[in-house]
């Protein structure tokens, strides 16, 4: 990698920012057009908004209280909306939703909590009123996109997170006033998690169990006004603070509680169903499972701004990880400290698989769901509300478990390959870790949307009997690098899983006389897992290969990271192919081999391109920490951890 | 599990105390007896410390600003040793070293910031200057164990972290003043991480290059004043406060550097050299290298308190999410929330396997070695300097990565189990994976140590040509549940990746003429890596099984947890199995199934005892958060994300 060389980096005492320019080889590809590519969509918003964010403001801060963690995120959410709609609007669902999505990937680079904020104010409460609610609620809308009104969305309850048809908090309608009563009735029915609930919200979105004419209709969505313009709570409104949390403390997250909150008729969010003047409860959708399935199928965007925030997260880490790895010296063959850690085989194996992987799932996975959802939600005209297919929905589900998973594992890689300097919460791991954890269980735990994943899986499996790639026996080259080898790897994973899971659940239902609850709870967890895992995985290779197909230019990087990320998968199931007769022995024993080789410094390796790949993430200078730029220089100065008034 | 039916949790609203007393089956096992094994030394001084912490004084808090997150820790530092020596002195070195484990995996569990200050202030400060000093700086013991004075211990370097014996600070003796003058030449030689540093110390063990006479003589060790008696900062001495980081931010870490301080020739910590009254360095070791190496292992008890603090979290991170598991309900059969989670196989495969590696590593291994340590360090009369064995050496490296990594994990996979409730601060998780990044890279990258331990191993072999273990085929049932065959499984990877790392370095270098460093860093780290740990999880396994036929009365849950670790460690690296021919294709099949067995409730499973197995970790009440008590009471009311005042 290095045109300098050991002896250079000892004697010279060259800066972080010297050696990385002596030792950052020329690119063998156009890092702009990579980086053109990995952007995808919404380029003007994108290139606008990292400029955006050099303000001062958005500057990380380290020794903040937590009240003025709450205060400064939501200064950034307002500064982000002083021009209401240049960068993030609720009627961008309507016409473009990747530019939501765009938003929430840039600003999580500046700390969860503030795209957090974006997400409530915008997705969560906003996006809300726009698809459950009907023009009567529209009104709203404008000062949402100015955050002259705040919102909160309150659906889980401290007893039913895992479970939320079944919550417990009721509107009752009350026929003489056209009005719903909302109550609490136990401390499991509290609003738990809500954000904006403790200091910002002026409305909360609240479900409830609906009863009209002392029938229960299901649950449905109500418009509740919890403070004042002053910010004084409403009366019947109890809303206590949440407090610390594993990250993202500038969010003010609240139980909340209702004692008889009266809510106008109108302000039920009525697009799935009504309670007309005449007191009557009225919908096209039956059931009321049915309507509360088809309110929450409207809410799958918010698993999208999740993973987004996912997305931009990992390309962070990595990108601070590689680049101190290029300019922190350790112990070479002279014993001196003079030689890169980013050479180290140690520091390839654990960061380049990581690097391909964020390729695979974050880049192209995610674009590829992001621009099924843009397209299903606005087609013909349908303004945000176009119905999802069934396989998009489940790709939601599925790129969001992954791609959260990811970041989470992401971040805590590159925190152990920084040592010590990725402990210092100034070079933002603090924050990637609390954010990875707060996405990978936020929207539903991720292994929960895996098994939904898995189960649609099936019920696609039972009603298309026809012709499945991974079926038939490949026939070429069986070689590790092929990437035509390697689809099918995947492609056939995860036909015989599907297969094997129907078999297993067919046995234990019709012959062990388990009952279907039973059987997928507690007898095939890993199995359904599995095959979710294998679904998301042959959609983001397929994907990937195709899109090096397309790309000439940059094809053969895009190529290579693709056939290191399939083949970091076979090695780490390398138990399943083998035992499965996908792979032979003979064939197995050489996979980590080829891992090794695709991480490493040779022919076919990805080391020598590293620093460029992460470039091609376009984080901003503005956006990286000390560890990424000139940490010598930033520690030669009383610093006290902090950012401000230290050049680096 | 449930001696109660689903719809008695259901109907009759039982408070989680409630659910918890009812859902506990009557234990197959004596668990007193269990958890009398399990703490295994200093059975008085875990008793009395463990009721000491009930003093209000450790109830946790969430809100405090990082001043008052250094008080709190400094103070409870102070209190611990209010009657010096009670429950730790540096004289434990001396005497029994297993009591200063027990103190660290104790009061890691009140906090890890108080811990680390524990650490510091015995074993790095007091430690080393009981080990490196002599008579004339013991006087200083009594005022450590008192904490009057407190103290500090500077190698690490900014610049030389992972090269520590080529640190740049240096100490050049002035023969007319019998002084060393200490000095910082560069900004990569301020002395970085300094525990007490910015805020408490009086002292720091400052590691240098000394030079006597123009000649470098290596590193020694210095104590140096740096702070008076009223904590004015000495002449020549630069603190600057590090801030932030990633966790345990009640230390108060810093940076040093030294301008021409001058400090006693009788202040070199002279065991293994000495400046004598003519001025001339003396040691009995010749080389620099080798006396540094000598000072470094009497500093190896600090690896065993980083990893004791290791087994302390990862014990309490388990008691957590099992005993919340137990109590928190979702959708069951009846589609209704009234099913534990604890029930689900996915919670299963989740938790089961991490609790018997907590059995294997953090209580037998760790015990091993810990027992080897004491041994070994106080043998006839050796008060503390006995000399470690070469594989004690080794072991004390091995089970800190090993222990260190486990409670990482752990933590965060426990944190994941427990959803939103694992998200609250208060409920710990976000402490103990803190803890878990400090000290996967603290005293030494976990990784780099385990290249240490696979070096030895190669030595070792090298030398003896003697019998092993692994070398023969195994004759006898190859079960996957039988203990001796799981055994030979683990003994004969170790041969194997031996044999083979020996193969791979012997070609590289004579044949492919490449150097022993390039080889060894740059193309075999997982192989490296591989067989570090397959020799320190063969040494856990084979005295889990010895211990389990020592102990008539609870052998067989020790044996199942034994075999569930062994099946697990199988499962992850089957690859290497069957590519090796150590097992056949076929009984590959069945691994992963063996192992769902080992988790589950049926004949083999372990988890119908889970919560016994965790309670005889003895983690008492007042260490145990809401989540792990009655999360609901908990939140019946104002609590704001704090324990204090609040019942549950």
């Amino acid at each position: 990698m290095s045109s300098v060389s050991p002896k250079d980096l000892r004697d010279k005492r060259l800066s972080p920012n010297e050696i990385r320019r002596l030792t950052t080889s020329n690119p063998p590809f156009d890092v702009a057009a990579l980086a053109h590519w990995v952007d995808r969509d919404c380029h003007e918003t994108r290139k606008e908004l990292r400029e955006f964010l050099k303000d001062e403001l958005f500057v990380g801060r380290y020794h903040d209280s937590l009240s003025d963690m709450r205060t400064l995120a939501t200064k950034r959410l307002r500064k982000l909306c002083e021009v209401p709609g240049r960068f993030i609007s609720v009627h961008d669902f309507e016409t473009d939703p990747r530019r939501v999505f765009a938003v929430h990937e840039l600003t999580c680079l500046v700390d969860g909590s503030f795209a957090t904020k974006v997400t409530v104010q915008f997705n969560l409460f906003g996006g809300t009123v726009l698809k459950l609610g009907t023009d009567r609620h529209h009104s709203i809308l404008t000062k949402i996109d100015g955050v002259q009104e705040i919102g909160s969305f309150a659906l889980t309850e401290l007893g039913y997170g895992n479970n939320a048809v079944k919550l417990e908090t009721t509107a009752t309608y009350d026929s003489a006033t056209q009005e719903f009563v909302i109550n609490t009735p136990t401390p499991l029915a509290q609003k738990y998690w809500i954000t904006n609930g403790a200091i910002d919200a002026h409305w909360s979105v609240v479900f409830a169990q609906t009863y009209v004419n002392n029938k229960n209709e299901g649950v449905q969505a109500f418009l509740v006004r919890i403070r004042d313009s002053n910010l004084k709570v409403c009366p019947g409104c109890t809303i206590e603070d949440m407090g610390r949390k594993c990250g993202q403390n500038g969010v003010d997250n609240a139980k909340l509680a209702f004692r008889n909150v009266r809510v106008p008729r109108e302000m039920m969010l009525n697009r799935v169903a009504n309670v007309n003047e005449q007191g009557k409860f009225v919908s096209d959708i039956s059931s009321a499972r049915g309507r509360f399935i088809a309110a929450l199928n409207q809410l799958l965007s918010g698993r999208l701004c999740l993973s987004s925030k996912g997305v931009g997260r990992a390309k962070q880490a990595l990108t601070i990880a590689i680049r101190y790895a290029q300019t922190r010296l350790c112990v070479g063959e002279s014993g001196e400290s003079d030689t890169p850690i980013l050479d180290y085989q140690l520091q390839e194996r654990a960061l380049m698989p990581l690097l391909a992987r964020t390729y695979a799932v974050s880049c192209v996975g995610m674009t590829y769901v992001k621009n099924r959802f843009a397209e299903e939600t606005t087609a013909n005209g349908s303004r945000g509300m176009g119905k999802l297919s069934a396989e998009t929905e489940v790709l939601c589900s599925g790129i969001k478990s992954l791609n959260c998973w990811h970041a989470k594992n992401v971040a805590i890689v590159c925190r152990e390959r920084c040592g010590g300097q990725g402990y210092l919460a100034a070079n933002k791991f603090e924050e990637m870790i609390g954010d990875g954890m707060a996405i990978e269980t936020a929207e539903g735990d991720s292994s929960v949307l895996m098994m939904k994943v898995a189960k649609e899986r099936l019920a696609w499996a039972e009603k298309t009997k026809g012709f499945e790639p991974g079926r038939t026996e490949f026939v070429g080259f069986r070689d590790l690098m092929n990437p035509e080898f390697l689809l099918w790897l995947f492609r056939r994973r995860e036909h015989l899983m599907l297969v094997q899971l129907q078999g297993i659940m067919d046995r234990d239902i019709k012959i062990g006389g388990f009952s279907w609850f039973e059987t997928w709870q507690m007898r095939v967890s890993d199995q359904v897992q599995a095959l979710a895992k294998a679904y998301i995985e042959r959609v983001c290779l397929e994907q990937f290969l195709s899109e090096a197909s397309k790309n000439p230019k940059i094809g053969f990087v895009l190529e290579r990271l693709a056939v290191l990320f399939a083949v970091d998968v076979v090695n780490s199931e390398i138990g399943w192919f083998l035992t499965n007769g996908v792979i032979s022995l003979e064939q197995g024993a050489k996979v980590s081999e080829v891992l090794r080789e695709l991480c490493g410094k040779g022919r076919y390796g990805i080391a020598p391109w590293a620093v460029h790949l992460v470039n091609a993430f376009s984080i901003p200078e503005h956006l990286l920490p000390p560890a990424a730029r000139d940490w010598v220089r930033y520690n030669e100065v009383n610093n006290e951890g902090e950012l401000r008034n230290v050049a680096f």
